[in-house]
């Protein structure tokens, strides 16, 4: 365990790689002051031990002993004892450049010795309309499998559970099971977020069929862009889960294939949901403009309904209001009240040519 | 038979399995209060037995026997049930998980003994823009059939008929024969529904061609929703059912090849009316909001008409009602004839400038 | 031939059939009051026979004789005659329900003995912007076709014509050969049809251009679903003939599969025209709409002209209006006059104004 | 050389064949009243010799010899020539029944004796916002090119100079080096075309962004409709150059193909430009509506800063205009005065709102 | 080193080549007064040797020596140069025509020897919404890698540090690992560029959602601009990069395609923020509408309300304004008064309307 003192704030992009080379182990992403830890668990269907801030060399020699060894990594901003591990354990730089890169989308590489996955965690951010994402890589080599977690505090409490308690079969399987069950724990949670988001465009949906306000179009614009996030994070693990399932790689044995077929079955699950929201979302916009032009239309009637029945009367009063001298109506007995009826029948009129128009 | 007591009445979703390992059964979905069931009907061309409430045991008995059993399991939400069900016909726990989990998108899979089919059953909901769906699943083994539905009442039927009155060839047939039957009747189940929805948007077209009202537009977002819906439930079986006429498992014969290459026709034949409904929806949607923009055109020519009439000659007006002392224009003769006169000209002028500019 | 009566006017839909087996004849259409006919032409190189109202045990002798037989059935709403039909030349029952379908979409089938070809004409309405479509079934054997049409009247008098006066290859050529002419001669008509919505499109975008008015609006949206009609009975068909063009079936002689591909490549000219179409009306409704939008413009900046010019002057008059007792103004002798010209110079500075934001 | 007298103006379409068999020779197009010219260069690498006004006859001569024959056909209205030469030559009836029908569109058809190539030719019209196209049929043999012209003038001068003064490697290739320098000129001379288009949308971008003027919109209008006019022509291409790239035909030495593969490169890019425009006219359609749509916003703001502030206080003016014998306010000595005041603030106030509103 | 002198300032385009044979050497795009130079940086594990402003014989023996030959050209507006050095190194004349032709579209072809790479580098403008492109084009042999650039000034200086020190492992690589390592340094700056872009649009957002103005409208549409610019650019490097990972080209060896699966990795990437941006470019477009829609809507209902609420009360006004002889209310002692309290009422109800309206 190695404490980073002296961490810079500033959120690093994968743009100010430019210019190193391949393999470059540089840390992309925001700086945490936490150390990084390394805890590992070495299982096999008779025995268990639990190791907390385990060095790299230590990791190797695990590794080395039969059974199973799940090496979980929390924190990835010290890039030099990721390098070590990397080394100790036989990975090619360029995995270990992908680790320590946060922008790294998610993928399924196949390399000789083992098989590198790259998954994004999503959580519901402070605000219940931000999301956060946390960047997962994944090493399943025959007989080990590493989890480098960005940050502090995960989804893998109920696969620690089952391994301590024994509970199903991940005792008694190998390491691809186990590789297997962290991802189904991280595409479980998906379901969660997935299924809030769900929520909110019902409710926004009731809100703007009865009453649009331009609050909900903000609301549906930051939703929008939230499914876009997620959708960057889910698409790209549809295909690769399904190599993987369909794959040929030794390292993945075949009763541990009808696992994965049941996680590529819930990420398309995902994924159609998503495709549904985007839908809903961009049927919900139209609807709100829709509601907002009718509602225009219908202010824009009464206006035009005001204005056309009071223009002509005041124009009749504006006549009877001149000064001429010579202007015989206004000596009449009964021109005012001749001049009202007159009002009277224009506004009637008016109303007429309305109702006729279906205006009113 | 097995009485659920004390159901909740909250209904369940897949993100709250979060955590729980693989094959947990966990029933998701909308608990009811009526006990599962389970009938079989099991047949050969010569003989026919009919059992209500049967066990677990009795089931695996029967199978076991010559003939093909058809084991129709009515209701879910008993997850002791339908695991003790699932052991006794050596079924895999992640295909009794996806049972009882009612938000599983429809999906083929093939396991070495038996082929797993979810489908989703589409009812009117009491209002008609309104749908419901129901949970199927269908285990296809090499002389047995088992349905899983989530609430009573079903679409089968015809085929239980088919079956008790050897009529066509479903007695002389195997199980898969059966599978395609219920199949079958899924998918004709689409049909009025889907018919239902294009009388209602030709109903619409109509209405919005002549009179294009707010209501309309709440009404095309409700069918554009469970179109969207439908396209869900539907979509998906497209492949599936391709995949299983297509594919090579020795469960299905080649004589009921033909029969499924005719649903995957009739899915087609819905998919392509969904696709259509799509289309018109959105040139409705469309058409209505050119409608209001031509309405509201019109009753802003009016507006335009009679403020551009009238404010001048109220102005004219509005002049000759000043209080200066000395107008001479006052003091004619016919000095308010003259007015009168060149208010009649101005808007005569008014008149011609919109003739001219064709807005009247 | 058989007359049919007491036939319902009610016309019947796919979903009414929910429940039969698979293969159940059950006409599905609107029905029709004239009797079905079965007329038959066989012919070889030297020979040529016509036979009218033919039965279905004749039909099937002919068959079974040296040379090509075609089998023209005019109407199809007699389930009884064409099961009859289809079970004396060996059709599968799904074959004949197919048959009597109209709302079967184009598709086409390999069985063993024969190719089953489902086909769309489509006919002008008595209104133009209205269109009739007609269920065509076309089976094709090793030496007969069976031409099952829904109503009296065809496209079809060119082929007759060709293999009476033994004009071209026909008569030399097998019974695949005719099946290509009959689907030529149906793809071709297309032609007509397509091009009469061209030449309908074409006239509206000038009209749309030089003045919109709601009218045109109508008339696009009743094109754009004929166009989706029209899509939806060619589209099917591109894959079908070029998988019939393509295909390893015996039926099709390899110089018959050029012709084919003619066939196949007028389909993907008529498809492209109904894409272009579907852009081109696209392109008018946009247009329309924002021609209406430009024209709400102009008539707003009039009313704001209007309402700016005379608003002030007209307050200003108002003011002159007013009857207090202690106005200095009023009492000036060029008082009047000098209003006057305030107004002329406000009404002169709101032009300045409107010039320069060039809204004049 | 043959002179058709006594043409008809009106231009034929598909349509118009219906009913005729395949094969049929009609021209379908516009007629035109030049006589149809046969033209033929013949060369190998040493020699050279060019006729004009060539027979059929005479054609397949020089065709029988050794070295590689050019015959070019300008005009395509004779179809009796066009049918002799079709003959002579042994093409297929459906190669000459294409090479009439001008509206045909782009393909690539292999006979076992040769290639049938349709193309497009672009031309500007004489208005920059219209396009003509011509029709254009290319048949490689073995030893021969035959290349079917709507109409006078071409863009194959470079090709014939090459030919001519024996520069480059034509001379010293095939017959398929010679239809690929066809081909290649065509396709450089679709530059010229997408760049003019190129240019002209730049020019609008910056007018729209400027000034959104009513006849940039109908501009706009035009071009989309040229760039599908276009986009219908090389899109086909796209995929059929490939296929003789990538095809086994032995007609296509080894070494053209890959000449073939740089054609299909600039076909590649003027789809990608053609894509792009697509893009960049939807763009600025929507830059123009949004344009519109601010200066109608700007317009109705004006209007109503002036309503809302001349209508409070023209009221006030009209209600001290009333008549009333009992209104103690005009008799007061700074009456006047005060109400002035009052107008003003109200004016004031209106201002004020409308600068919180941020409306000013 | 030969200088240019003289040259026209005009950019050519690929159009103006029309009418030249293929492998016309004609340097398409602007012009550039500098002299073409060629400099050499050729090395092995232990040796490094730099030569500057190398003539094409002298490339030639280098390359024909052991070890790596990295020839570096800068400038490729002097054809002349260019087409020596083709022929030295043994280019086929299609390589050399694309490498002087800067419209050419980035791609990537196999020739028997070598390996031909059209990439485009991106540079951000002068003004931070403009973007310019340079051409390079990289010729891979089996131990030489060619790289023209359109311009001085580069991204490659990291490269030729690593090879300078020995860093890494590019001097005990061959000339495939120094390819892969000029691409990767092209991608890595991409990010650079879109990562410039994403800020931009997110500053954007923010803008827009607080107060939307036309000039974020203007900005938007050149972003979008951008966007698409860039997307040609990358768009079709995904494909042609994942051809030479996957392909079977002997030029680049095993332990390099782990290195290229990384930069077909990192262009997947960008692809995707791409079209991120395009949904993200979408939804802003559609907000800003939206909200500029809200506006109006906001102003059409204060313009509303004063019309509605002034209009009837002015009217009142200009009733007891006329001048009438025997107007009853006039003579009365709190009529004005009365008038008054009408007004209010009127105005009352007025608002009452608006509220439950829900307007106010």
């Amino acid at each position: 365990m190695k404490n980073v003192e002296g961490y810079s704030k500033k959120v690093r992009t994968p743009g100010e790689k430019t210019g190193l080379g391949p393999g470059a182990l540089v840390f992309v992403g925001k700086p945490r002051p936490e150390a990084v830890r390394v805890d590992v668990i070495h299982y096999d269907e008779g025995r268990l031990v639990e190791l907390y801030d385990v060095s790299a060399e230590e990791c190797a020699n695990l590794v080395a002993q039969k059974g199973v060894t799940w090496i979980n990594v929390t924190g990835i901003h010290d890039v030099e004892l990721i390098g070590k591990l990397g080394k100790c354990l036989g990975l090619h730089p360029l995995t270990t450049e992908d680790v320590v890169n946060t922008a790294q989308r998610p993928k399924v590489e196949e390399f000789p010795d083992y098989i590198f996955i790259v998954l994004k965690m999503i959580y519901l951010g402070q605000r219940t309309d931000e999301t956060d994402t946390e960047h997962l890589s994944l090493i399943l080599g025959s007989n080990f499998v590493v989890l480098f977690q960005e940050k502090e505090g995960d989804v893998f409490d109920g696969v620690r559970e089952r391994i301590r308690s024994a509970k199903g079969r991940i005792r008694s399987m190998g390491a691809d099971y186990l590789a297997y069950a962290l991802i189904d724990s991280v595409v479980d949670h998906y379901f969660l977020f997935v299924e809030h988001f769900g929520d909110v465009i019902e409710d926004l949906d009731d809100r703007i069929i009865e009453d649009p306000k331009p609050e909900d179009l903000a609301l549906l614009h930051k939703i929008k862009q939230n499914i876009i996030k997620i959708r960057k994070v889910v698409w790209p693990l549809r295909e690769e889960i399904r190599v993987l399932e369909k794959g040929e790689s030794p390292l993945i044995r075949s009763d541990t294939r009808v696992f994965l077929r049941d996680v590529s079955d819930h990420i398309m699950q995902i994924v159609e949901m998503i495709e549904t929201f985007r839908d809903l979302i961009s049927g919900l916009h139209d609807l709100y403009l829709s509601n907002v032009s009718n509602r225009m239309n219908e202010i824009m009637k009464v206006l035009t309904l005001i204005a056309t029945v009071f223009m002509p009367i005041t124009f009749i009063a504006g006549i009877y209001g001149m000064n001429f001298e010579y202007m015989p109506e206004l000596k009449w007995r009964w021109g005012y009240f001749a001049v009202l009826a007159v009002m009277l029948l224009v506004v009637l009129a008016m109303i007429g040519f309305f109702r006729k128009k279906k205006w009113l």
